[in-house]
């Protein structure tokens, strides 16, 4: 049995703090301040930071071509002992870092049995030891979710398994996540399908594998409902890796797929900056694509690196990337339930215990500027001044008629006829480009 | 006024034939013969190829770094005598290579005047001359189209443009269209959005642009009802370039935006190979999402450098690509009123006027013989009965009961906790690649 | 002929001036101070900023699927007077801006003529008047090249070629190049191989090719030595596009081809950032990898869309990009007879006069602060320090011995057979992301 | 101890025969024939095929998102037992493949002890054995090398780690291989830089990193030289994955690595299909690199997925890619002492045994085929002579005079002068395509 050892696991660590620009000390935030106030909110209610459980705590560094590297003050534990010494550092973490949330796999927290029944057993026993923990601290739990890719059986996937008895097992799994959703007051519940796509089409039946999920995802829904669990469920793109194609691919896709299958209700969409990368598109259009169509529920906070072709999961330092995403939450009105989860891992190469301060201190300073920086320009209308202007023409004669439905082909055609001469404006690119470097610099 | 020179352009070409795998002429089909029956059809009625006039008539060889190259017959004449000679030499090609079908867009086939009113005026003049020289020819109009991207006046879109006036002069330009493509017979009229897209979030109204674009396929739909222009609409998926994004990315997003927008009725889907590569996707995946969504139309048969970032239009010799693609065409039961159109340029550096000969010869050869080992494949229920042996388990037991609706979460927990031991089979892709290359070379 | 109307071009723009971090004018500098002494030298001096005559006089905002949308104010001039008014036009922008140098192709200066006689006569007028138009302005020539790409005749390339004549024209151009380097005093003369490269290997003899294109550049070299030319010879390194492969890939591709061929003494590289990206590399890469091997010379300053796979040329604002750069230009010493020459383009969407001026200032901007963030990072030594500390152990003991070339094979395993606990230390990339940040934003 | 139980671990798979086209066998060869003669060599000694040991015996089908998955007849042995069982399974199926050759790391065929003294006498042992085998079997070995990327030792490199100690047990452990290599009697000792590359240059002295790895290699070359060992060293090119840039970039870069350090006389390169398509050529390119500069040495045979952008080492099944490989080579008159090593995993969803067998002869089939038809593409210079026509103008007059050095720019610029029009000839991309597909099928 693991004996309480709170503060050992990053006792060189104190409490990090806000001590401002001129701080040399590298474990203090220089633009994270939780009871700063934007807009009328504070810095931790709007940006609602998570730790992720699995790359912080129980990621241990390998790669496809390198074991583990990572030192962490848990290693020498192991089965169930280590699993609990792991939910220690971890609400001893989440107190120093000051993080409203975390988010875990079910088999993050707890390992697998050698049958389901001793597994869930495994699970019940670490999931009431974080109750026991949530009871005295701030940290709440901001999505769970279930692990359905690492174990074999998911080798040709889980609920797009082309095996009923793995579709079988992974209704289980779900059911159990939901149950433990329920426990322990998960704002969200996420659904992201890690193998569910296909490696060749050559042995693929894509139609019944896409109605089986849309079937899984309908008896989640129904299950939910059944036992009164009321977070918000969230379905996470991703294009490719592991698999070589992956179902829910990108944002529009996912939210096709919802439609097809009648699901747009009851989800919403947990957006990766990193799967943005791999699907070809930046973050702030996945963002805004899911925006517009009032679907964007969360945010998996970290950043790829472009000239790779895979998912690097770095802690997001971008401020590029920070601030437009910002923009995006601000003008959603917020994330609701969702929260800005930290889906980021240290690089193998930082594998001291302390590189995950430094990295969570990196990623919440970047956001915050970030924050900062959003907020600002909107309040100055710094872009939407312009869109505005550039668009006027739609609130007016010819173009109020189009988007108000009083025109067609031939009121069009015969307005055409007679204007010859069409006058556009240059969209200012590089003006605008400048103007956003200025305000990252000047707020 | 152009004179009728029938048989100048390509005066070194007679009629390609069909002579068989030993002849040396390298101006002869070694797979293509339009009157083969393959299943119950003719090559010709399968494949439906169709000649892109824009590529092969009207395009010059320039690129962003270079100025036009290619060796045309008809490069002396200029303004309307050019357009006229192009129809000319389109016709005359048109019946040596013995294809049914051609495809254009207004701008390719008659210049802008100074004035809508004189562009249609020109375009009236050259629509009629093809309308004659079809009278006696035996290739039709697959599909006609409005180039609405390379005129100044779209530089910010054409639906999507921030600018009404130019929404306006789109609307009675695809007007034009669709008139045309009743008078022509078109049996289906495209809509490629060439700029319909952003070139930065930070001056668009992605929302606007959105409703705009379908504002203006609905105003299409009315207007083909009205004036009784029965062919298929279709929308070409591409997901960049000319524009940094383009709203029409891909099938699944297409799909998502059909739906959004209550268009799906109305819409198929035209996809290009080229334009799957750019999207991160494999051809036969964008043929296999639409057909199994029911939106299958027509193809734009080419092949990209997966190597190169830009849509590069080759013509399509991949015969792995030609294979895979027309499995899936198979398996649609064919491209009704689509067909196979070669949006394909020859090099730069192919500048004579043979290689267009050449080009569509190695084309046809592709796809005829990708078409023979399709069917090969299909008939043996090569991959097809490694799929049903694959997939069996959802045909009896639990598995039936999740595909019938009967299962739940309850019923699939009970079952898997009582099933502790799963077994799955190999996916076998590396002996189904191998099997693929000895239809490939054995049919 | 052109009257000389200078002031007329760009009338609604004052000379951009430096008011900083308040000013609300968009057409002032807010970083870029000329006179302002960072580490000893001016900003001036140390960035050496060149406008590319090419974007910025020449461009008409063409791309593959659109028209010119470009609208400058000497667009009415045709031939000779179109010429002459583009560099009327470009040295009032020089003063405006305040830049140091610009650079330019013979044929962005001077149009051809039906033969290379009438060519030369050509650019000879238009070389006398840059010539007097120097003698009072503040700018001088950065580098001047030959355009051997746009022209049909190079379709198959110029110093590679299959066809000798092309080869001799292109000798006669690159002459006359070196001629007008001469007489203008250019501080480079470039070589940029816009289609010294292949379309595919079947038809390529990639060995004569480049045999030929290393007899290209020693008869360059040779030719510079007999008329005096004492300019830095300059090679710049791009991937691919116009052509599929080219032979000056990257930075370390093109130190091999010098190598291989003896021309290491007299070339050094022209970076360019966007050229850097489409090879798969970061830009400071391509700096580092050229200054460690002593051949840094010259920079083309724009910047490439990671998503898109074609030369961009935007004009450089990542601060990030801009920053590190800087880096490697102060650690090399600066870049000598080198600058930083904008090789970008305002968007196609920014067609209007003015766009260039913002572009411009977006650009110094960037480069300015990343310029300061730079000399601050290396005066605090803030990347430096830790970059000794982390390979301490080559500065004593067995590290010592290695670097001295007194260990060996026996001696190290001797040494690592009594070693067997290896003690590393993390890589702290987060720490020193978090750590630029801060040096960006608080310089 | 581990009892010699051959045949037990492939039971199910006799010998793979050559049957011929008609046959339904799918564990028989459909194109591979070990004892026909093409030109006048066997296919065997043609082709020279290698197992690689590490993904056909110590892989287990995990991947960065799950755990192994392979059923391995030998996984219920652990340690040196499972060394051992490793060792009778190979020789079993390098006996049923007949394949001449197979390759390993020194950390795929014995495990690692607690310190480098116990993993040499682990290492030993197993090489004791595999020798014994060796004196029975036909195969022998093509290549070793040394793993010096797994282990957490090397988290920052081998010979280019910041940690001297690091670089001391690289040099023990090339050392104990190179003494293996003589042992066996290796035909060639390899070199892939797993880890030779940065993170991120914030923190790397890549100078130093160079340097070292220039060090390392001339202290093996001298080892070997004391040794007496006479195999051919190889080095591999990869552009990155596992860090994030890697040394070794592609075949151009490493040639640059080499010349620079006077490593050219010592090395050649072992060039792989996946790493050139990462590096963002293909593979011919890469061969054709090397060959022209007398460089190729051996090659990795598999594939990558161009859409994915991870080492994805497929087996080879591209019919296009191994024709142009086998081109290449046999350009080159074959590859000396390197062979055709099957540098690929069966994908992780293919975990059954015999998904082995099948994997090795769908590349095996794959590269017989495409020995053929580049034999004949050869024999009737079918590319050849379109190339030395094309090429003819610098076999005479000023072309002549260019290669022989017998030109300058003053000749070339009279004659240029003289010649002002010049004529070029298409390049037929398009027709060289149909005729690669032509001898594909036909051969």
């Amino acid at each position: 049995m693991v004996q309480t050892m709170n503060n050992t696991y990053f006792g060189s660590v104190n409490k990090v703090a806000y001590e401002g620009k001129e701080s040399k000390n590298p474990l203090a935030f220089k633009y994270y301040n939780h009871e700063e106030v934007i807009g009328g909110k504070t810095m931790k209610d709007i940006l609602r930071f998570s730790v992720a459980y699995w790359h912080t705590f129980t990621a241990d560094g390998s790669d496809p071509f390198g074991a583990a590297t990572m030192e962490r003050p848990w290693n020498h534990f192991t089965g169930m002992d280590l699993a609990k010494a792991r939910v220690e550092a971890s609400f001893e973490l989440f107190e120093k870092l000051g993080v409203p949330f975390f988010a875990f796999h079910d088999r993050d927290v707890a390992p697998e049995g050698l049958t389901l029944s001793e597994t869930n057993k495994n699970l019940d026993i670490i999931v009431e030891m974080i109750k026991d923990y949530m009871k005295t601290s701030n940290t709440k739990l901001l999505w769970n979710t279930a692990n359905m890719f690492t174990n074999p059986r998911f080798v040709h996937g889980a609920a797009t398994s082309c095996n009923a008895d793995v579709f079988a097992y992974a209704a289980a799994q779900v059911k159990k996540g939901l149950e433990t959703a329920k426990l322990l007051g998960a704002e969200n519940y996420v659904f992201w399908g890690g193998r569910e796509g296909y490696e060749t089409l050559l042995n693929t039946d894509l139609k019944l594998e896409l109605d089986n999920l849309a079937r899984f995802m309908h008896m989640a829904v129904d299950y939910a409902k059944e036992i009164g669990y009321t977070g918000q469920f969230l379905i996470e793109p991703k294009p490719k890796e592991p698999t070589t194609h992956q179902y829910d691919t990108d944002a529009a896709t996912t939210i096709a797929f919802l439609r097809q299958y009648g699901l747009e209700d009851y989800f919403k969409l947990n957006l990766e900056a990193n799967h943005a990368t791999l699907a070809g598109h930046t973050f702030e259009h996945e963002l805004r694509v899911a925006r517009t169509s009032g679907l964007l529920g969360s945010v998996d906070a970290n950043q790829g690196n472009p000239l790779l072709g895979w998912d690097t999961d770095e802690f997001p330092t971008d401020l590029y990337s920070t601030t437009l995403a910002m923009y995006e939450i601000l003008q959603n009105g917020g994330l609701g339930r969702g929260g800005l989860n930290f889906d980021a891992k240290v690089r193998r190469t930082s594998f001291e215990a302390e590189d995950l301060v430094h990295a969570h201190v990196a990623g919440m300073d970047a956001f915050a500027r970030g924050l900062k920086v959003a907020h600002k320009l909107i309040e100055d209308r710094a872009f939407e001044n312009v869109i505005a202007e550039r668009y006027s023409s739609f609130t007016k004669g010819i173009g109020l008629d189009i988007v108000q439905g009083r025109a067609n082909f031939h009121t069009l055609e015969t307005y055409a006829l007679n204007n010859d001469t069409i006058k556009n404006v240059s969209g200012k690119t590089e003006r605008l480009k400048a103007l956003l470097n200025q305000y990252l610099l000047e707020v």
